[in-house]
């Protein structure tokens, strides 16, 4: 009969059993359809119990390397096709991660948040009030749009910020713009032709690429896009930031505003996917009214996100939906689960219904100001302003700079790099060969005085 | 000359001016290309400062009401189409949001946490250390995949508990398995036939029809599905939950499993997709070892997520890519940017690597088995026992039970409904008719004795 020695003390005498015999069989020691002791005698001839012996057995059992039959007793499975796949442990196996972004001494393009102004101390509170607060509601799946106080408090915002009157139903909450961009396509279609602008944020375009969406893009002139380039492309879908456009750093003027509309109008399949995502940072002035609250017809779907206005490691956007998509979304994708965390979403509702959302954006956007106001300042006094323009559009946290030399786009990026300035030239945004040159982003986000100065001033001698 | 009365103290003069000259324009009261006054007449006609009218001009300006022309002074803007589009403000609008969830007074179906079995403290705990430990960290943007420390604890947690040997660069971390089967699809293509279990979860299959790819079911024998059924539908990719299917809570055993992998090794485009939902949960012996492990070719890729093992409404999943396909998504996808907030990821990071996730598995694991013996136990005592079979598969949150009646699964749950009982026939996971009758699935994970005693009272009853 089969035996075997017990002879690991910190493991239950079933597990061993079972791996022997588990062993055996793999092994081929043990042969397919090979009778296996009963319980009683394998447990007497093991000095063990018949409970150790029955445990060892279900375990192989469920794992199909045994059978039973019924008043006969045990027998080695057949296991075909073991002997065809030997698994080898692998790891650090040979995965080649993407290129992480590179440290730079001076980078003028980053738009990472500085950690001193995130309000760590409140969201904190808040946060800590949220999970002794409502356990029960904490530990119920979301509402799949988002649970209601948050959607209550961004429309709340959205009408004393923005004029916008929504019902909080027409609110969709996810994980980020990419993923509610997804969500978009699937309510859509991936048969319309989307369109994006030309120069732009290059992602929106992969992102319908990648998701089998047929996507162009069209031409901007100084007043955004025009209607006679969604016409001259076909579009179905205009994928436009009206209020700031990045890199350009156009606000679209509001007779163009109306000319969209009027395009989107003319057909049933056409829509306006207005990205909204920093009309927080309007510097001067009122915000300019968005398309979606001068959109009568349903035209316009409206998209925000909390990554600029608070921080881009908060994974929490938001759409607006014209009632008629809404309605679709409700009846065709309500089935897909919300993507936020119970836990942000209460307390990023009571951040906002709390009035530090508000706060917030004040805050920041004094403090934005003041870097712009810094950024000039140095720049004017440096040597580097002879030799540049600065093309102001009131908004965000970039502007550009147009500067004067002989050197072309490419060979002005190999110049920053080697000093190890990152700046980026709007013309990396196009999507064709364009003549637009030496027009370089500064994002003032988060830079400091002296950083600033000795960049221009190396800049001042590279060009 | 224009004259307006500022009449409501709330407002900064600008602004009403601002909107008393929108106002006119919007109503054709200045007329396009009409001639406005000069900065320093207006002001002097109103009694305001130049600043103030250069305010609202500069605030017009950007939206586009109002153009200026050198040397020459401001004119009203030409709003072609604004008479085409009004806005009415619209609230309450007509959305007719899904059907929420009913109330039922034995819910025996329910997959709801009992928030009592949520580790609030700890997880409080850590959510405070990780807000006050590294600021600088938490406001850098994730990497991709999801953030090295959880990758590296998600690792180490598969090794010891499941005896897999990843790398953690093969870990992408999500905001759900829905989002995840999304990144799959565009990893594996949309023209691959993708094939889920008959009877299965048919959210999976929705989600796979939804995003455009072709989907089929293959039927199930009592080990699982099979290859001839894999064969038969002719899948490029096989979809399963090998450790605990639901709802037949059939687990496959290991020669099929073999035989599932020389299937998937027979051409290069064919993958398995393990869901390995509830394999914390198993109750008897160790957890059978997962596809993955036993994998030698790089074709399955393991899912699982913390919607089970902790709590649903925290939004963070998992999988495992093999080599090959942890490569193509580093290349091709990694633009997408990870869809968990930094706050969670550090805080779930530090959950598994203390060893709390552990302890909370091996408590809940306590718990569903007491909870389970006390299920049989009512079932025992109480007279459904007689006009009822158990099927028994020793995992997970729930069994199956087989009532002797007459009456079809339609009546039954009809019936059912009428007395406030939640409980769903295996029937109504089948895709297409199936002669299985009288399987109700109970989920024993959240209920108390007197629920289920009076459940089984009214069950028995209406047999």
């Amino acid at each position: 009969m089969l035996t075997y020695n017990f002879d690991d003390p910190q493991k239950p005498l079933y597990e061993q059993l079972y791996m022997y015999i588990k062993k055996d069989i793999e092994h081929g020691i043990l042969l397919p359809d090979e009778h296996l002791p009963s319980k009683r005698s394998f447990a007497k001839n093991l000095g063990v119990s018949t409970i150790t012996v029955e445990n060892a057995y279900d375990q192989l059992m469920s794992e199909g390397y045994m059978y039973s039959v019924a008043k006969k007793g045990y027998y080695v499975a057949d296991i075909k096709d073991k002997n065809k796949i030997v698994k080898a442990v692998r790891i650090n196996s040979d995965i080649k991660l993407p290129e992480q972004a590179k440290d730079y001494l001076y980078d003028l393009s980053g738009n990472q948040i500085n950690p001193d102004n995130f309000p760590f101390s409140v969201w904190a509170r808040l946060m800590r009030e949220t999970i002794s607060s409502d356990k029960g509601a904490l530990m119920t799946k979301s509402f799949c749009a988002g649970i209601k106080p948050i959607r209550e408090a961004i429309a709340a915002h959205l009408y004393s910020f923005r004029g916008m009157a929504v019902d909080p139903a027409q609110i969709l909450i996810g994980a980020g713009t990419e993923y509610l961009y997804g969500i978009l396509l699937l309510l859509l279609g991936k048969d319309k032709l989307y369109c994006v602008e030309n120069p732009g944020y290059k992602k929106i375009y992969q992102i319908y690429e990648k998701n089998g969406a047929r996507c162009t893009f069209a031409d901007m002139d100084e007043s955004g896009i025009t209607v006679e380039g969604l016409k001259s492309v076909k579009a179905d879908v205009a994928h436009i930031s009206p209020t700031h456009h990045f890199p350009t750093g156009i606000t679209m003027p509001i007779s163009r505003r109306y000319e969209i509309l009027v395009w989107a109008n003319e057909k049933k399949e056409r829509y306006i996917i207005e990205d909204d995502y920093d009309s927080e940072f309007r510097l001067n002035g009122k915000p300019i009214p968005s398309l979606q609250s001068i959109d009568a017809s349903g035209k316009v779907i409206y998209v925000n996100t909390f990554s600029k206005s608070l921080s881009p490691t908060i994974r929490i956007s938001y759409m607006v939906l014209p009632v008629e998509l809404a309605n679709k979304y409700y009846k065709e994708l309500s089935f897909y689960s919300c993507t936020v965390s119970n836990f942000e979403q209460y307390t990023l509702a009571e951040f906002i219904g709390q009035g530090y959302f508000e706060k917030h954006i004040n805050r920041m956007r004094l403090h934005y100001s003041r870097q712009r106001n810094m950024v000039m300042d140095i720049l004017k006094k440096n040597r580097l302003s002879e030799k540049c323009r600065v093309i102001e559009n009131n908004s965000g946290l970039h502007f550009i700079l147009q500067f004067e030399t002989k050197k072309n786009d490419e060979e002005l990026k190999r110049l920053f790099e080697n000093k190890s300035i990152h700046m980026q030239p709007i013309s990396d945004y196009y999507y064709k060969s364009s003549d637009i040159q030496h027009r370089f982003i500064l994002n003032y986000s988060n830079i400091d005085k002296e950083t600033l100065d000795e960049a221009f001033d190396i800049i001042n001698r590279l060009l």
